[in-house]
């Protein structure tokens, strides 16, 4: 083979490989809330990677190669398929689909890999994964209350302190009530204001005021055109995201626990007060009053999940309810500066996304949270999941006569439950317990010719090793008395080991 | 919207949606497996599903658009890029890319969908979930055996009985060096006698002699060129991969357990016999004999893996050692008629993967079976590991105005650890019923007017409802007596409840 034809190897831009460490942190949070999920009663479903385009929605083939923020190609028989770029889709087309068969209303979670055709940044990808759960066909706000109080259960049960996050209730129907009352009627323009609500947490009451009115001109240059909502449209506006910003201070500086919440009824009050009776809004308003009832049937606090009149959420397709659970510890970014982490995972009512097979309003309401994002909240909240990772206790291989007797002391050791491997490169004594180092091994084990004719095995603590190591004791007297170190006869080996992995180990050791 | 533009609600062909009942009894075995694999020291790897197409290999673009088996497509620089078809070829890749800081040798699992883009058909799907483990950096044949007792241990914690299956063993290098002794050194030539072997079941050996000499006419009336070996060369392979036949018969007729095992040296020596005295043959039965040795340490018997001359495997990659874990289990078809259900899982050594990319020859050894073949498997050994799914308690609706009471017992119960639900649909007392029942609720919660004044719950134990509506008792005093209801003080919900999901069933109530 010629160094000419050899294939780079790397992977595609925006795709990632994920080592053990990172997989241990996802694989817990999925277990727990999946775990939440059914107990709330939701059923298991994966759909394929791939969706027919025009099934898919919103990323209609208009040129040869529909490329448009998806990843399709397509078939031999001449159909676009694309990869899902979310979970929601492909449960519209399946509830459609299947939909005289169902239980209904159908409840179902879901998590797996979505894929996003968009240009590669840091931290930004073009996989990820979401975990999503749905209801659909029930139009009662109750569902969407079950959704929210699954979401608080579920990010708790991943390890999300009690306080630390909080969901955050709106609805639609409000600011599409409010935007009536002031002549705004237009679907476009309406986007065009969501939009602009969207950025407050971003640009502040004066970015958002531009953006309602004229435009905005950005630091970079880049101007956005503006909804061109009157004086007095953009007051109403402002007036109601603001509305109930003044008492909701969930936590002190510095991530101190919370000092003072409203209940939800008096924040539902306030944004009442701001709607000026609009027909819409008041449906809006009874909905959000049968959440909280239902909440606090739940035993769901205003701690965990109150209403905020600023939250929009960017989707066009929702109709009603929308949620957006949100970090609200104090965290630091990588240079140990404040930063602020946001939303970690929304949702909302969409009764009109399965109607595009049917033809039948189909009302449905639902939650996502990605993953990997999940993964660095909780460690931004100091719950770090695979703090605790081990490797395997290693055999070191002194004899090469001897392999077999070495396969039978890894196979006793996995046999009572221990993780354990046998050395299988070639590598001398001192490269064994460097290997054995690096895979966080919590012992070795030692067998030589001694330890063969005695009938003994020498065992090394490796966590002891390493907290020495560190620069608790004089290097020279720890090599002399080998600290950690012991032999004990080959009968006592399950025992031995099993001492030293259980053994609890200083902070400073991991 | 009008009808022409509705989309149909149909998946891609050869993708399947997978309800809860298929994902429990998977998830199950991909945790049990994962369990074992790391407790022989593997530790778990996630590469993304794209993979450039020139890093995948075999598959490498030769036309505008390469599709021949996978699934690609041109990324935004002109670069090809392909979906994973295996979980060989990105470890592959992802090793030739971290050798520097991995450890070495580096055992990897794996776990996650593959995709192949061929004609579906029936059981036959373009997207599938493969689970793999491999070591990569280790020469020894310790390594190989490591791999066949963790396959081994592996079946078993997914719920294979011992004993149902076995792990047959072989290596390439006898096959090739006997094709050598009799002349045979052509690659293409050797590849074609690689797949006339592996084709022994179906074919048997006249078959397979003839696919070895001239070539074979199937019933189909197509014609397959044959290696064109001389008669000497053709009754040596014949020999050869019948070697080991007469001794082995692990299973009796209808599925019995095993009769008869030939011990591992006992095969190996027969297999030697055949040989010849070539090099490679002596240097591949040098390594069955150290796998032999490594197994027997690791307590793997004959029963559960054996040494079989007729498993050659069809990839061409493969370097050393092959193997393949096989149902010995007696099953039946669709139909009821007995079928041979064969292999599970295979894999081998392969020395020359890590090398297309870095040119340094990097040994390297795995074993990959299909998820949803191992549950076929499984189910088809008598354990299906979704027997016992059962639904959430359904918590009726019977006063629009309690909803958030009914939310209440539902929170109450999730609390306890009970899956609960409150209906959400809006239809009457009986529908609700129904949906409970198709939900495999194991209980209903009856609170009406009465309750309520009585501050009590009615239970409905519907298990029991479905075990005596099943027949055994008269329609008639059931609906009258109602057996399984009962009405208890509200305070005792979560007992009485508890006690009826506890409740021990009996075999057709479920």
């Amino acid at each position: 083979m010629t160094d000419t034809a050899r294939p780079e190897a790397r992977s595609p831009r925006g795709f990632v490989d994920r080592r053990a460490r990172d997989l241990t942190a996802e694989r817990k949070i999925l277990a727990a809330v999946a775990e939440v999920y059914e107990r709330y009663g939701f059923e298991a479903l994966e759909t394929g990677a791939f969706e027919y385009a025009d099934a898919l929605g919103k990323f209609l083939p208009d040129a040869d190669r529909p490329n448009e923020g998806v990843f399709a190609l397509q078939d031999d028989d001449e159909q676009w398929m694309a990869l899902r770029y979310d979970l929601t889709a492909p449960l519209a087309r399946f509830a459609a689909q299947n939909w005289e068969t169902l239980p209904k209303p159908f409840r179902r979670y879901a998590f797996g890999p979505v894929w996003r055709n968009e240009k590669p940044g840091p931290g930004r990808y073009r996989e990820f994964v979401q975990c999503d759960a749905d209801t659909v066909g029930s139009a009662r706000p109750e569902a969407d209350a079950e959704i929210i109080a699954m979401a608080v259960a579920g990010l708790e049960a991943a390890g999300l302190p009690s306080g630390s996050a909080i969901v955050k209730i709106n609805n639609r129907k409000l600011l599409d009530g409010l935007l009536a009352s002031v002549g705004v009627m237009d679907e476009r323009q309406k986007l065009v204001v969501l939009r602009a609500v969207d950025k407050l947490d971003r640009l502040g009451p004066e970015g958002v005021s531009m953006l309602l009115g004229k435009g905005r001109l950005d630091e970079s240059g880049a101007y956005t055109t503006g909804a061109e909502l009157s004086h007095h449209g953009i007051d109403s506006v402002l007036k109601f995201i603001g509305a109930d910003g003044a008492p909701l201070q969930f936590t002190g500086a510095g991530g101190q626990p919370i000092q003072f919440v409203a209940d939800r009824s008096a924040v539902l009050n306030r944004m009442s007060s701001v709607l000026s009776g609009s027909a819409l809004g008041e449906e809006g308003l009874e909905e959000l009053a049968k959440i909280d009832q239902a909440l606090t049937g739940m035993g769901v606090s205003p701690a965990r999940a109150n209403f905020d009149s600023s939250i929009v959420r960017g989707l066009e397709y929702y109709t009603g309810a929308v949620f957006e659970a949100e970090l609200l510890l104090q965290t630091t970014d990588d240079k140990g500066q404040p930063m602020r982490f946001g939303s970690i995972g929304g949702g909302g009512r969409y009764d009109d996304l399965v109607a595009r097979f049917t033809g039948e309003r189909t009302p449905a309401t639902g939650f996502s949270f990605g993953v990997t994002r999940l993964a660095a909240a909780l460690k931004a909240a100091g719950r770090d999941l695979a703090a605790d990772a081990r490797g395997p206790v290693v055999v070191l291989v002194l004899d090469q006569d001897r392999m077999a007797d070495y396969m039978a002391v890894a196979g006793e050791l996995r046999a009572a439950g221990i993780a354990a491997e046998v050395y299988l490169g070639t590598s001398g004594m001192r490269p064994q317990m460097k290997y054995a180092d690096r895979r966080l091994s919590p012992a070795a084990v030692i067998i030589g010719g001694d330890e063969f004719a005695a009938g003994t095995v020498t065992l090394k603590d490796l966590d002891l090793g390493r907290e020495l190591a560190s620069g608790v004791t004089d290097n020279a007297a720890w090599r002399a008395e080998r600290p950690g170190q012991m032999t004990v006869p080959r009968a006592e080996l399950v025992a031995a080991v099993r001492r030293i992995v259980d053994a609890p180990k200083s902070e400073g050791s991991a």
